[in-house]
């Protein structure tokens, strides 16, 4: 298996709901058959209907709000873009479940709850530089 | 908010195991305090406690071993493909929640449950051609 990612899958309820959410934050995506496509750097973030989805993985969806271990980061240049994006998305109608503040890290972060449930942390962390087309640097930590 | 995905972190009961899955399948992390990180394309995958992701996300963990609503998805070159690693991860110790077979897009895929129940699908998408890199390049589907 080579050592990547293509797409993520949100599982949402209302497939147009959750695209507006993610267009009022500025994002523009595709529909195709009730499928909504972003390009997102690297990978492609999805929405499709929470039924179809777990339908189609084969597995039963029996705690449709549940927390499902996954958290999304999206990492920004500074603090004050912390607070503007968090801003940003609670006016869009997400539930900010942690307000931004310094991270054990010694970063800056804040979370939300997209309007499904999905989490999102915004984060600035000075360890991890940025690309020119926006993607991540991994360090090298210097273990193993 | 820019349109990029950074990370994407899975929460796990136990970290050495999970990354030893993923290092079965022929991933290369590193840790750093009792965190992994894996380079996977524009994005890095990380796995984390899940307990402490919770905390520092800000909910609560009510359905530990619930459906979150969230796939990762792995595109491959062939169907062949496909059934390799899927064979492989399920000798890894991954569950196969759909055995390889056709899809309804046109394409040929697999889903399987890792260690701690996250899901990926890998697929093999004719209509999805790959960059140079490994990355997806998103077809204009010619709608809006």
């Amino acid at each position: 298996m080579e050592q990547r990612l293509s797409l993520v899958t949100l599982g949402v309820a209302d497939v147009p709901r959750a695209r507006a959410f993610y267009e009022r934050l500025g994002w523009r995506g595709q529909e195709v058959e009730e499928t909504v496509f972003f390009a997102a750097g690297g990978v492609v973030l999805v929405l499709w209907g929470r039924d179809k989805l777990a339908d189609d993985a084969g597995i039963a969806d029996a705690h449709p709000a549940a927390f499902g271990g996954i958290v999304l980061a999206h990492n920004v240049r500074s603090e004050e873009e912390v607070a503007q994006v968090v801003a940003a998305a609670e006016a869009a109608g997400a539930t900010v479940t942690r307000p931004p503040g310094p991270t054990f890290y010694g970063g800056f972060a804040a979370c939300f709850a997209d309007l499904d449930g999905h989490l999102w942390e915004i984060a600035h962390n000075p360890g991890f530089a940025f690309a020119d087309d926006g993607s991540i640097v991994l360090p090298d930590f210097g273990g193993e």
